[in-house]
C-alpha cells in the first residue's frame, strides 16, 4: 500500500462535511428558506461556529474587521507564508445551502486532518470564511474578500441596506469598528497562493460524469440594457411590410447572440434573461422593447472581441428594421484566470485520487475575483445536482463532497509554492 | 360639365362633417380623454345629438331597444326595403374622435343632400348608430349591431361591468326593458345591403397616398396563448449547448411567425404583442416563456392554413429544443368578405371620384361582422393619419372625410340592389 492508497483510506471526509453544511444551513434569517445576511445574527453565530470547527482543527482563529472569519494552522516553523484556502459563509435569499459554506467546512476537514496526522508542511494553511460575497445586503458584492485583498472601497460604507442602515452603522452594531476595515488586509508575501472549492453552479461536471473539475478561469462580464424602438400599431390593420415591431426586432437579436455565442468554441456564454414588451396587449404591435444582455468569456480579450460583434450585429439588426436603438452597458467584470501551477497542481491531485482531470471555466463570480490583487487563485469545482445552484433544490452527493475533500487534502499535502513548482 | 361633376361642386361636405365629429367627440367621461362607453350619461346626451340631426336630415328616428341611433329616409314609396348605413358611436377609453362616428356623421350627411336636393330613391335609406362595438363595459364586442341582426346573446345580458352592474340592469336604468332587446332585431327582407364607411386605422391608404379605398373582407383572426416551458439556469455557468432557454425558443418562435406572414402575399398578418420572460432576471436563463399569437387573414381558409402552418413550426421548434410547448388557441372568429356586387358598386363610385381603387382587407374588426347574418356587406375606408386608431392622434384630414363623403353619396346615388345589379 503507498501513500497515496493510504490518504484516500482515511476515514470519509464527506459524512462529517455534509453533517456541518447541514448545521450551518440551518442558520437562517427565517426557518422557511435559507437566508444569511451580512452582519445580522446570523452571521454572528455561523461565524462562532466556523470558530469553533477551526479551533477543533488545531488552528488559532478570529474575526477580523469586517467579519470574516481567519483560521491559521502554522507550518513547521512560526509565521510561514501561508497557502490560503477558503470561501464564503454568505448566502442569497432562498439560497442553498453549499454554495460558499463547501469551500470552508471541507477546507477546516483537511486542516483537521493535518492535525489529526500531525503533520506540520513547510507552510501555514489557513482557511478564511468571507463574510460577505453574495452582496445582497448592500448591494455590493466580495466585501470580505475585498478587506483582505486589501482593495475595500471605504465609500461602501456609506451604502444602505433595504431599512435604511448604513453598513457603517451595521458594522458598528456588530462590534466591529467601521474605521478598521482596513485591519483585515493582506499583503502579498503573506500568501503562497488562494485556492478555493465550490460547488460548480453549472452542469457541466454532471453531464462529463465527474465528481471534480480544474477551473481555468472565473469568467469576466459584460452586461448591457437595449432598447428597441419602433412604432406600435394594430395587429388586424398594419400590413407586415409596413410594421416596425419592435418585438420581432428584439427576438431576431435574441437569435443573433444565441447563434453567435453557440458556435463559439472557448466558453462564451450569451443570455437574454429579461424582457419588456409595450404597450404588451395581444393585439397591438410592439412600439417598445426593453431586453438585457449578459456576456461571459474565460478571457477579457474574447469577451471583449464578443461584445463588439454582439453590438454591431444589434445595430445593423435596428437599422435594417429601422427600429431606433439604445444600447447601454451596465456592468463589467474583468476575468480572473487561474494560475497554471496551480491548476497542474490540483490537476496532479485529482488524477492521484483516480479521476479524469477536466478544465472547465467558472461563469459565476467568487472570492478569487478580490483575491487575485494579493494572490495567484487556483479552484476545484466540485459537481452539483443538475447544475442548480442559488435555490433550495442545491444538492451535492456525498460522495462527491469527499471526492473533492480528498482532492483538497492531496493538494494541500503536496502543495509546492510557485517557486518551487517552477 | 357632366352630372358627375355638378355633384363633385356640391358645398363641401367635409367641414360640416368633421364640425359634427367634433361635437360628438367632445361627449366623453372624462375631460382630458375620450371615452363614450355604452349606457352611459354621455351614451344618452350622443344619442340624442344623433337623433336630431337625424331628423334635420329629414329622417324619422328612434332609439332602439338596445340603444342604437335608428333613422329612415323614405324612398319613392313608403316601406320599401332599405340601404343601411352606419357604424358606432361607443369609443374605447382614450380613443380617438373618429373611430364610428366618422361613418354615422358621413352617412347622415349624405341622406341631408338627398333630402336637400329632394331626391326620393327607389329604396330607402336608414342609417344606424350601433351603440357598442368596442365592448368595453360588458367585454362583448358588437352589441349593437348583434341586436339589430337578430343574434343578440341573452345571456350577455347577465354580464357585469368593472363595477358590477349587470348589462340587465344598466338598460332597465337607461330606459331600456331588457326583456325587449329582441325587438331591435330586423329582418333579410327589409335590408338590400349594409354600407359602412370607417377609418382604415391602418398605413395602407396613406402609403398608397389614396383618400379612400375598398374594403374586400374583414379578416378573420386566431389567438392563441403559448408557453415554452426549458430549464433556468445561471448565466455563468451554463454552456450554450447544454441550454434549455425558453425565451431563445420563443425568440426563434417569433422570427418564425414574422417571416411565414411576410412572405404571404394574401394579407395575412401575424403579430406577437405580448411576451413575458420568467424569473426575468439580467443574470438567469429564463426557464419559461409566455406570449402570444394573434393572426388574421381576409379569408377563413387562408387563416386556418396560416395557422396550422405556425403551429406546425412552433412544435417544431419546441421539439429541437427539448422545450414543452403548451399552446391554446384563447380567440376565434370568421372573416366576412365584403360582397363583390357591393365592392363593384363602392369601386366605381370611387372612380367616378377621380381616384384610384384600391381595394384592401380590413384587420380590424366591424359591425359587418355582426349585419353580415342578415345582409350583403361593403365597406369604404377612408385614410387616417399613420394609421394610428385608438389614441387621441387619431386624425382624418377635412379633405379626406369630404372625399369620404363624396364617394357614399355617390354610391347611395347609384345604388342598384343585388338582384338589378347582377
Amino acid at each position: 500500500m503507498n501513500a497515496e492508497a493510504a490518504v484516500s483510506q482515511a476515514p470519509s471526509l464527506g459524512e462529517a462535511i455534509v453533517a456541518r453544511i447541514n448545521e450551518l444551513g440551518a442558520i437562517s434569517e427565517t426557518p422557511d428558506h435559507l437566508a444569511r445576511i451580512f452582519i445580522t445574527r446570523e452571521h454572528r453565530v455561523a461565524a462562532d461556529l466556523i470558530l469553533g470547527w477551526m479551533r477543533e482543527a488545531g488552528m488559532r482563529a478570529h474575526v477580523d474587521a469586517i467579519g470574516n472569519v481567519c483560521g491559521r494552522y502554522e507550518g513547521l516553523e512560526f509565521g510561514l507564508p501561508c497557502l490560503m484556502l477558503g470561501s464564503h459563509y454568505d448566502t442569497v435569499r432562498d439560497a442553498g445551502k453549499w454554495d460558499g459554506p463547501l469551500g470552508i467546512v471541507t477546507a477546516i476537514s483537511c486542516v483537521a486532518e493535518l492535525n489529526r496526522r500531525g503533520l506540520r508542511l513547510p507552510f501555514a494553511v489557513e482557511v478564511v470564511g468571507f463574510a460577505d460575497e453574495e452582496g445582497v445586503r448592500f448591494a455590493s458584492t466580495l466585501l470580505g474578500s475585498r478587506a483582505v485583498a486589501g482593495t475595500f472601497d471605504e465609500s461602501a460604507l456609506g451604502k444602505t441596506d433595504r431599512d435604511g442602515v448604513t453598513m457603517r452603522k451595521a458594522l458598528a452594531s456588530f462590534g466591529l469598528d467601521p474605521h478598521h476595515v482596513g485591519r483585515a488586509a493582506r499583503t502579498r508575501g503573506e500568501l503562497l497562493a488562494y485556492v478555493e472549492l465550490h460547488i460548480e453552479q453549472g452542469p457541466v461536471l454532471e453531464d462529463q460524469n465527474l465528481p471534480v473539475g480544474v477551473v481555468t478561469a472565473i469568467s469576466g462580464a459584460t452586461r448591457l440594457a437595449a432598447r428597441l424602438t419602433g412604432m406600435a400599431g394594430h395587429a388586424g390593420t398594419v400590413p407586415m411590410k409596413q410594421r416596425k415591431d419592435a418585438l420581432a426586432g428584439a427576438a431576431e437579436c435574441i437569435g443573433a447572440i444565441e447563434q453567435f455565442c453557440r458556435t463559439d468554441e472557448g466558453g462564451l456564454v450569451g443570455t437574454v434573461g429579461y424582457i419588456h414588451a409595450s404597450p404588451g396587449a395581444t393585439n397591438v404591435i410592439p412600439g417598445q422593447v426593453s431586453f438585457t444582455i449578459d456576456i461571459r468569456a474565460p478571457g477579457d480579450a474574447h469577451r471583449r472581441r464578443a461584445v463588439t460583434d454582439v453590438v454591431r450585429q444589434i445595430e445593423s439588426i435596428a437599422r435594417r428594421r429601422d427600429l431606433q436603438l439604445q444600447l447601454d452597458v451596465t456592468h463589467e467584470n474583468r476575468s480572473v484566470p487561474c494560475a497554471d501551477w496551480l491548476k497542474s497542481q490540483i490537476a496532479d491531485a485529482i488524477a492521484s485520487e483516480g479521476y479524469r482531470v477536466l478544465e472547465l471555466p467558472s461563469g459565476a463570480g467568487h472570492d478569487g475575483m478580490a483575491m487575485i490583487d494579493i494572490a495567484d487563485v487556483g479552484m476545484i469545482f466540485v459537481r452539483c445536482r443538475g447544475g442548480i445552484s442559488h435555490h433550495p433544490d442545491e444538492h451535492v452527493d456525498v460522495a462527491d463532497v469527499d471526492a473533492g475533500a480528498r482532492v483538497l487534502l492531496r493538494m494541500i499535502d503536496n502543495f509546492r509554492p510557485r517557486d518551487m513548482a517552477q
